[in-house]
């Protein structure tokens, strides 16, 4: 998926007199947090093409502050139009049916079919996998890990004929840890061989650090957007950088930008349910030109989009390598 | 007082295109930080019908942040004019005169004068009850509670024979927890009879709740706001919603709507002295228009206002109930 | 009561050597933690004189750690018979009836009956009353205060008309703070005019204090034995100590004895479930030799003894007064 | 194994005069904290018929407190020889060969050898799987789950085609919560299929619980012994108590006994490196006379031993049955 | 210094209609958080009179996150040009030359060169000096103190012979307590003789207080412009406020102004990495008019000016003196 | 002082079958906590040669729980007499002169007098500096650092001109951290040229650490017992070891023992108002013999008595060096 073309990502050049290697869009959020009836907020989502044009997951928080997965769908990767109702998933053991809430999605297209994984409450929170062939009917697989787990994210392909999958153990509440291991799989259902990957280092990802998008394979290594917790005396900021993994052996890290690539400083980013958030959970790719769009949420409350160039940020995490 | 015509409510029509139950003035906040020469801020107030025009007990911080109480009048209810110094108190024990802090009042018509009831400091934050038959002279009568207790609200009669008040036990400082409890008293200096009436459920209420506004008589049951607090990893968020409460035994929850009806969106309940609060102390109701105009605190800073029907309101808790 | 002359109350002399105001009795415990099958422990229980011989109502742990309240007997205050099962209480209102836990009573003759208050689970920890003629049968009356409330001691008699009982508000967990106020009610229902009587100071008292034995009239004033916690780096440590109230306005404080009556320093008190911990719940008094035996919980595990002659602890409250 | 016959199994017959379902063995501790020159502290450990005689893998904290595995034979189950050096592991990946601490071991005869499970660590707590044909040379095969993990503990055999292991997700530190789950794998490397088995309850096991021994398959269900952990106000108390699950589908809980079975009563299990813990690791079982003698860790400090009938506990457990 | 004139000191006048004794720019914030390349916010700044100009110290927190000090030049005191680079620092021994962190800078001519303090990390926060002749090479001297140390600010002469230096003595954290000392020193090097100067008080001071700009030395005392910091369920508040200190014996304290002076109102100071924080670190002051330009640090973000007279600064603290 | 002979040094052969390089004195404790009649306990004390007997320093807690330093003499450094009152401190400075608290104090022989050095309350703990040439008159000299400090030891000379003192910077409370600085003065009341020694390490030294004696000058380094406090789910444990600095520059670590010498094992160490603390605070030295009298508090509640060889403790260090 990540190799195929995109001509219709969506795009606007750098403002002229902008210096950064990751932009914002200039009409950001793209989408409000009251864009659907139901919703208190809707950020921290995923987004792929699909069928020529765009699907994607999306958190939803309902006015019950809920937390809840809904499907969208878009002809340019801009207006979405989301469902008011949550999706619904198939699933055969009624034990694992029961719903505490899902949040965070990723969506990754995988051999045959999207896969999609969230943070799923499953008397805690863990990292559900579940898939869809067609956007229209949806089905949950399994829960990877045991409790308690955030930020599963899974690679566009196997690696040494295992499945793989990113993710930050956590603890009950509102995490101030967090390290990016790697787990392998036969069969996206049982996983082992966990790999350490990387931990937090000082300033802006010094509490904590998550997987964000899917990520993207180059000729340098895999390319991980992150994100990074500091913890100011008035609470938690997410700002997002990245990484290159090694092709074969992902949990190796080959170069580690040292600055962020972005941090909270628009007003629908220091402003909404949870002040100063930034939190990179997409990206379409459009291999011939090199752009990349990034979907972030932003504030816990809205969804934003940010563009770069991957090789500028392929060049960046080499030339400000901070290992 | 909650059966009498109040043909000068303030009000403003529902936005078009708004179909939210509870909708905010469009000129909010009605009462600016700065509103008189000593004030830090104005929060968290209450108001009341007053010879044909309105007056209110409104919380003022002052530039040491010290939390008095000031007295306020308004021809229309929007503009309001405050006393630049707090309220003196009529009290005969000199152990209870002594002024620790005073803030979050409610005013209530009972009987034959105009009770408030506030949060006092006395060794701890507790109860304390006044009253006043002309906002002219404010008599002390006694803290209702021991330490530590916050959002006492009387009910506007009483009921069985008995005063009611709903309150929240607390502790010192910035409470994690908080159930609304009931008691009962048969000269308002003695309390006893002391029953549970709901607790915090998931989402915008799991962290703890408090009554709001006096209770408002209806055919359905007592009508209650309550804020509902959420712990994000940046702090509190401070919502409200609604719950119907038997007529007879006001602690026993007839219906408990599922989602807020009015949380922290606009820049001035989301930035200010305390990000990301609503917080609702009164209202006015006109029975024949069914019109409610709600007063609520936004950010710990200003005054807002706020406008439903309270028939709406009521169809919301019941088609909504969540117990 | 406590002016009835008490020929049978226990005793053992001071030892040969010992210059302290409180000793303990050599052959402590008195009360094995597994005295009765279903024990885990006994320890905080109140004792009365009682026909001729001693009545009790003492705490019981059993083995799923649940806190209950059981009767016991003791012809020589000393060699106690307690039931295996908890009593039971007669109530009326179901949602009262409803069993939390119950613990740390204390028993006292008022006017007509035995009264006994103790922390009783209601939503929270707070302050139950009950009441027996016989110790055969046990009402329940209702909780005194909202919670969170610990510590709640009876005055023995009516003063200024009013009951009187000193409590100790607290929160919802191991409290880290707490002061003593004194509460005031005509029908021991309804409580109010709460007032402040004494709060933490520095060393064995510095982290919380709470009223232990039931007060005893003296001609200088109320005898209140107290307990004082101070933190250690791994704890809690609860010693005990006395002050003076005044007769008639026993919120006011006439003189606090500066150092410790007794600290845990044996095995007893030092080793069980809850290191560290001498906690007096009730006294006998003879009023023509004066002698004192005070019944206290070690180590929240048994029932120990000590003794001491009221005179001798007057003049060490007076003589140590550090108000 | 759990089915064969252990004629020598170590056994002292109950106390005269006892009525607990579990007694201890009379010379407790069975080892003492320096039976070996390095160690600060042998506890927690596991032990199991070898031969004829009995060998185990005990943890032995060094006096650098450094936590790690020794091996350990003994004729009669009571007087041990432990190496005064810890177990080599033999082990592929030097990425998992790095030594952090490892502590808490189970063993467990399955299929062909002995498995070995224990607090790995590995960027934080998880399950290390380790397995010997000998007790001579020892095989570390991988870590089963991600952090942050304890208590792993495997079935002596396949369920439904699947090896199953109990564990409790923790977090980084002193964890303060912890329910018990099941998961399943089909090579004991890759791990999915998690359920969850049961959390704290009230009193004695309201903290966290935990697996203990090896569970032993009985026509009632599978019986596990687990600890339960109370917070006082001075910190956990570990008592121990058993279930039974079902055994077709070991994550349903059949029946789970109210009360302990064993709290810390005596001094070396109320005084040591950790206060009042009791902590059991495994059990040696003879079907013929139903016989149990269970090894538990005593106050982090000390091996001691137990004794019960099978029969007798599996009718605590239904017969207090508080599901 | 304090004592020449300053013609060409910033200035605004007092809004028409505003009361207030200090008063923002009306072009705030006057340095934006990217002013340089590799800046991610610059705030808590010193800047003094230098050759008829105006230079600076800055701190500039990087796109790691990572706290430096850059050096800065002004014509008029409002625009200011800046180093993209950190200021290196001379310094003989490299155990000090090793960076950690530099953060919160004051500037102040000292009898024949300009000495810098800043926060400096050394193994934890302690109080770093350092001087420079002409903004052009800087030299390290020691850290004056132990860690753990912020807010260290040198008196811009010898008194009685010594050197002097208010400071506060802090943890490794966003430390939730801290009062002034004052430390005396003959060579710069070497401190002692450390005495207390003021703790926190209620109100917007409650959490912990620290020295600002350089004291001024006027006929009524040291004028201290101090921050004060206030913890809300949602974070701490700093606001600024103003005391004076004896001449002589600096370490006490004449006035104390009960009221702030400035509190964040402000986007610029409410919004930002730091919500809700005004910071100042320095002034500058024109004798012959009296005017003083306030530079303070806004939401950790930016760096913004006020303005007042300081005759009017003297008189608020004294007519509203709250020791 | 250390360099000359101490035939009468306290002494006890090494156990037979014992292999400890550090054994316990066979009476211990040798002070118990009622030696006095106004101590709670006695304990963490220094003591030191003095005409040909011995003197000493002693911390003494008394029964209000306030810490105090008392004098003490003794024949032969087994069997002491303390003075019941306090020691009386000459002090010109009525400011310093306040009594807050004092502990833990250290006692050196430094050119020509006795210095003592203690944990002096000032607005928080702090290190105090006092002297006396007789143990009959006490002069309090100054306190060396600001707030918040604890543990401060002085060596034995002067090291390239300077006094030198070892230190732990602490916050205000039972702080969770805490590494060991030395700073540098030239007159005892100046002090700077702060140099970090070292940190905490894993195992029992993984929370802070904390300079014991004075340091002992040997040839291959000043000999350094420190105690080690690991963090246990019941509370921190004090265990000691040691470690060789440089003689000339000794915040240089030469080498570092890896495991403890002691931990709190008897019951004396493990039961008392501190459960598990040994915490050294000096030691007698008899160089012809190599022979070590180690002086510990135990448990916070009495004084113990431990022996060792010189030569086996330097050997100790260098043996099993884990820098």
């Amino acid at each position: 998926m990540n190799s195929s073309a995109l001509p219709n990502i969506p795009w606007e050049d750098r403002p002229h007199g902008c210096s950064e290697v990751v932009w914002r869009y200039s009409r950001n959020p793209i989408i409000p947090r009251n864009l659907i009836p139901s919703s208190n907020s809707i950020f921290n989502s995923a987004v792929v093409p699909f069928n020529g044009r765009f699907a994607g997951v999306f958190r939803c928080d309902n006015k019950k502050r809920e937390m809840n997965l809904h499907r969208g769908f878009s002809e340019d990767g801009i207006q979405w139009h989301l469902d008011d109702t949550p999706i619904t998933w198939q699933c055969k053991d009624p034990e694992l049916a029961r719903f505490e809430y899902r949040y965070d999605p990723r969506v990754v297209w995988l051999e045959d079919r999207y896969y999609i994984t969230w943070c799923n409450g499953y008397h805690g929170p863990t990292i559900g996998i579940g898939y869809t062939f067609d956007f229209e009917t949806f089905y949950f697989l399994e829960n990877a890990f045991l409790p308690y787990n955030r930020n599963g994210v899974l690679f566009p392909r196997k690696i040494n004929g295992h499945y793989m999958m990113l993710s930050r153990p956590s603890d009950r509440g509102h995490t101030p840890f967090g390290d990016i291991f790697l787990s392998q799989s036969p069969d996206l259902i049982h996983w082992g061989q966990h790999r350490f990957v990387m931990r937090p280092k000082e300033g802006w990802q010094s509490t904590k650090i998550g997987a964000g998008p899917i990520p993207i394979e180059t000729s340098e290594g895999w390319l991980l957007f992150y994100h990074g917790v500091l913890t100011s005396c008035n609470g938690f900021v997410y700002s997002f950088g990245a990484a290159l993994l090694d092709l074969d052996q992902p949990w190796k890290v080959i170069a580690r930008g040292g600055p962020y690539l972005m941090s909270p400083q628009t007003l629908y980013e220091c402003v909404g349910d949870v002040p100063n958030v930034v939190f990179p959970c997409a990206t379409l790719y459009d291999p011939p030109t090199g752009r990349l769009a990034i979907y972030y949420g932003a504030a816990d409350t809205v969804v934003a989009l940010a563009f770069a160039y991957i090789d500028e940020v392929v060049d960046f995490v080499k030339s400000t390598n901070d290992l």
